[in-house]
């Protein structure tokens, strides 16, 4: 079979083998955004014709593509939600070349009864269970970083975070972005950044400071963009964490790097587990409806 | 003499009376961002030129026309100060057609050693001192808010919030935006953002709110932005408010009474102080120096 994981802005695809391991894959920059209306089966004909040609004739699809703005819209399921859940809920998908099939995303609310939705990591996490145990707080960065608790193998609940999109807006979009070189690799202005979020005043006081850091201790370049990414993800943690907790962060490298330094940084144990879970998890769903 | 307030985006300019009256008032979209390098003396030629010709001599200068990109780089006064330290610490400004003087701008730190910049604003808060008393504590919003707080008439510290800088940001530069019609104009969708701040969860999960609640319950257009504005202001108050403070807040009608309506709703006693604050406070240094 295939699996799918088609998010915003990238489209990624695996070819499983008869027990679940990857034989092969495909990366493309065709997020859903770049995909015209009513141009989703084309596309994906296009990236996995070859496998189908070859003789696969089962497509699992996760991410975005289940959205209002994708392919077919999956409705969510409410939280908790395990394997179980999620197989059952699987939306067909009308689709010439193979019988086609679409992971639903989650829904949940925060303790003040404000929506949270996900579309994509909910498989992600899943393929992460076997990595983690059962019982595990997760965190998967990105624009919108999500935090899951898991418990019993479901996902109990989840918060999202705009950091990564906050971190790309600010920089482009506000006075702070001048003082800013290309890259973000500055180990100590990214520490000083995360320890800053401790301190009184909150976010939109601290944003101030990246500026007249710089205009007044020389924290340019380089070191800015380090500093103001610490700073976003140091005020995340602080939200987010409540002491010494172990927790598996889900990304690519180095995102993911750069988060495991941070909580180790704000007193927690961070453990990473691969960018494979997307895959995992697709197989492990797949294998819950006897398509592996 | 004249008074200029030249800040960032626009210029204004008052022509005084000898009582220290205002009997003329000049406003031009000719803030320093659109003055090119070396051209400053011939934009307040041409703005305060007829009354230069019937007889000024005298021009007094606040605002960002004194920082680095600037006119003339007048050095920032450290915390405390006020009129007696600001009269003293002006800087001369070579300009043919008059004798010319520039107001410098107040350094601070917070309480981490973090450093703190104002230009301008000092002069409005000297200006409104008329209206508070000498014991005050202001709140000047804006691109950069500024809350300074005033003891004995000088000015002993502040911080800045880049709360409006930030809220325009997220609305040209985030997913948040696409929700988003013309205008804020929601009193109850704002009053929603004002308390939404104090929920557990701090700002970057807070945001992620402003989309769902858009895409769940219907929170689209001016109300998204008011939501998104209250939102803002509220986390800005929650990180300076101790309780039923009175605040005495300086700044134009719109933005000023969207504040006055958030203190309010987090306890505090909110008054206002006209946007002529500027031209008051040009006129007290002024005074301090004998032109008036």
């Amino acid at each position: 079979m295939i699996g799918v994981d088609w998010g915003t802005s990238s489209f990624r695809a695996w070819r499983f083998g008869a027990g679940g391991e990857v034989r092969a894959e495909v990366r493309a920059e065709r997020g859903i955004l770049r995909v015209a209306a009513g141009g989703f089966a084309a596309v994906l004909a296009e990236e996995v014709g070859p496998w189908l040609a070859a003789g696969e004739s089962r497509v699992l699809l996760s991410g975005m593509v289940g959205s209002r703005q994708g392919w077919v819209e999956a409705p969510y399921l409410a939280c908790p939600a395990g394997a179980e859940e999620i197989a059952a809920g699987l939306v067909a998908v009308p689709f010439a070349g193979a019988e086609c099939r679409l992971v639903p995303g989650l829904a949940a609310r925060d303790g003040q009864g404000v929506p949270e939705v996900m579309r994509g990591e909910e498989t992600q996490i899943l393929g992460a269970l076997a990595g983690s145990g059962p019982e595990a707080l997760f965190c998967l960065p990105g624009s919108h970083a999500k935090w899951a608790r898991v418990a019993d193998g479901r996902i109990t609940g989840f918060s999202t975070f705009m950091t990564g999109e906050v971190f790309a807006a600010l920089r482009s979009g506000t006075i702070l972005g001048r003082m800013m070189g290309e890259g973000a690799d500055d180990e100590a202005a990214f520490a000083r950044g995360v320890a800053r979020a401790k301190d009184p005043g909150g976010l939109l006081h601290h944003l101030f400071g990246v500026r007249t850091l710089g205009l007044m201790e020389g924290l340019e370049g380089a070191a800015s963009a380090a500093y103001l990414s610490g700073l976003l993800i140091g005020h995340e943690l602080a939200a987010v964490m409540t002491g010494a907790e172990e927790i598996f962060v889900v990304g690519a490298p180095a995102i993911a790097a750069r988060y495991a330094t941070a909580i180790g940084l704000a007193g927690g144990r961070a453990r990473r587990i691969g960018e494979t879970a997307g895959a995992a998890g697709l197989a492990l769903i797949a294998r819950r409806i006897g398509w592996i």
